[in-house]
């Protein structure tokens, strides 16, 4: 049994060996060069010290605030810093969305107890009255059983509490299967006469911290105030209605959107030696929601753009084609960036690949492609990226920033 | 070309599948099985739920502290409230280090200046005088080095900073390059007449925060106090030192070692239905450093084992052979704990595999398997572990918990 298992992993291993670095010219012709390129990206603390002056100094960065702004010239001087090419901002409107002071929910109960709640805002929510909404809450988990609820809605509080499913390893597609009730709450309570929607939070973890995130509004429907509750809370909060005690909350917010104001992409690159009109851009988003830091949501991101073009700069390294970092504005509630990037009149370019980073910093494992066409061209490559544990590279990718471009036929990374 | 790679992954993926999942047995029985576990443990929060237990309320637990015998008596009633069998202590007599209230060192520059350095007593260390030892500092970066002085170095406080190698991707690797600065530095420094050793801190990040661990003294040679000073102050006294300024230290410490106490390795297990007497055994250490949590090492190592045989436990599954957790003692100054376990005398069992997690809990990735021939055995049920991203099955293991049982010939994992 031992001998056998033995055979086949040699069997394995040189089949393995063979296929992918063999008949794959670009890792025998690379791999020096790519071990090269990590040594010198692993050896730095430029990432990190770039991480902490976005993160920590500047703060989170909410389109339209003085912190987008700094971080919009805080970029752009980095670029200049590092010798990027054709450094310069691209002038977006963004919405200017602000949470304001108040922002606090307690929990009634008939006992005459009254408790606080850990809420925030969702980004986009109206405000509530000054005096605030006190009103019974009704539990749902989906909007199907809203519907069914028929008039009993009417007047409440309506509670979105469907759980990010954490059985799914892939927390993206646990996140893709609760989003809607962040979204679109509001609109599906007022739909049934709800007076505000409360939101679970969107994270796999129970722990006392709301997750603001963003909600939409639709002309056709009476606008309502929306706030996340934090996972713990939405779980005390289910306990207790569970017990058919009713509930009231009383909630405050002072939230409000502000007429759109001029913000930007930022952007810098290095021209390809050969083939300079042929572009492949690399980004992340420069804004980040207004309670937290923005450290995985997008600094990681950002900064990985900024440190790619670095890295092959300080090594003397030239690209054929154009190489280029772009820094998204408003990506969290609005995508304006990303739309406004796409639409831009670039004459005489082609852009051949958009890699977007927004899926957090933690460790990379590798890369997903949008298309198979391009899987097939990149999959090979998979090996170069071996010595630093991020090889993986499989089928199906995008981002929000990028989708525009990929709508145009950009292959998407 | 596409076309070329389009065929050479289709053929890759088909011998890939083919290798990998048709001909292993274990794959083909286990795999549903696998998800079903994988499923269970992603969607309870009981393993947070320990570790917060342990490591927020019960908090840091060296050996000897008040606080270990808190986490032995919490990890036997949890064995004891999950179900598992044969739960029981098995005492250790561990080393009983204390770091005392004083922890101080002053940079004292030739202008009068004054400046407090983050540090922390290695573990083992012993005090300096009340007073404090105040000299001159001398930076080396390597035992070679420090021979190389002669006698520059007596009387003074010998300073190891030779830092990890951050471009070594594996991190143990770049531990285990720096790590004889902490374990021997007192001894090297004494032996040329050092009065002290201060050593950078064993991380690859540049932070404010000093990293404890443990250090040893020979018989022969003089005991000399050492401490562990930040990465960032490491790079800010070695930069002033490379300007050519005489700088002393002030450094005290009030750290001592007291008579050896009794603790305890904690074992459960659950009986296997067909070899009971064939034995695996899953563990980490329940000990951590006086100074933080000790979430990563070793809460989660714990955790992970308590929760692997609740999963099976709560599915209904019982194992062919016995399988038990150990929650070793003492492995972060002393390794009493992995030495007694494996000196116990226990007739009529027989070890078939030792499994250690000491590495940080992080995302699990795989395992590494100790010697080759476990490894043929092990490295085809790789796939079992793919539907949560930990079929890494690599060649290399073992831990210092389970060495004195790989030394009997247990296969480590």
């Amino acid at each position: 049994m031992q001998r056998r298992y033995l055979i086949f992993i040699s069997a394995f291993v040189m089949v393995f060996s063979s296929v992918l670095v063999a008949q794959s010219p670009a890792v025998k012709k690379y791999n020096s060069l790519a071990v090269r390129i990590a040594k010198e990206a692993l050896g730095s603390n430029n990432s990190f010290d770039m991480l902490e002056e976005l993160c920590a100094n500047i703060g989170n960065r909410i389109s339209g605030s003085p912190q987008a702004t700094k971080a919009i010239l805080w970029a752009k001087t980095k670029m200049e810093e590092f010798g990027f090419e054709n450094v310069h901002l691209e002038p977006v409107m963004v919405p200017h969305w602000v949470r304001g002071p108040v922002e606090e929910a307690y929990l009634l109960l008939p006992s005459g107890q009254r408790e606080r709640l850990k809420i925030a805002a969702l980004g986009g929510s109206i405000a509530t009255p000054p005096e605030g909404i006190t009103a019974e809450v009704i539990e749902v988990k989906s909007f199907d059983e809203l519907q069914k609820l028929g008039g009993k809605a009417k007047g409440k509080i309506v509670f979105f509490n469907r759980p990010m499913d954490r059985t799914l390893f892939q927390t993206f597609a646990a996140y893709g299967g609760a989003v809607d009730q962040r979204g679109h709450g509001a609109v599906m309570a007022a739909r049934v006469g709800g007076v505000a929607a409360l939101v679970r939070s969107m994270t796999t973890r129970i722990d006392d911290s709301p997750h603001t995130g963003a909600m939409g509004y639709v002309d056709t429907v009476n606008k309502v105030p929306s706030a996340a509750i934090s996972t713990r809370g939405a779980e005390y909060l289910s306990k207790i209605l569970s017990q058919g005690i009713a509930v009231r909350i009383q909630l405050k917010l002072s939230a409000q959107t502000l007429p759109d104001v001029e913000s930007a992409n930022v952007v810098g690159e290095l021209r390809g030696t050969e083939k300079p009109n042929e572009v492949i851009i690399m980004g992340g988003h420069l804004d980040s929601w207004d309670i937290g830091y923005g450290a995985q949501d997008d600094g990681a991101g950002c900064i990985q753009s900024l440190e790619a073009l670095r890295l092959l700069k300080k090594l003397g390294l030239k690209p054929k084609r154009t190489i280029r970092a772009v820094m998204f504005m408003n990506e969290e509630n609005g995508g304006r960036g990303g739309t406004a990037y796409a639409a831009k009149d670039r004459p005489g370019e082609k852009h051949i690949a958009a890699i977007e980073s927004d899926a957090g910093g933690f460790s990379p494992r590798g890369f997903g492609i949008g298309d198979t066409l391009t899987y097939t061209k990149v999959a090979p490559w998979g090996p170069l990226l071996r010595s630093f544990g991020a090889d993986q590279i499989t089928l199906g990718g995008g981002g929000s920033d990028i989708s525009p471009l990929g709508q145009k036929g950009v292959p998407m990374i």
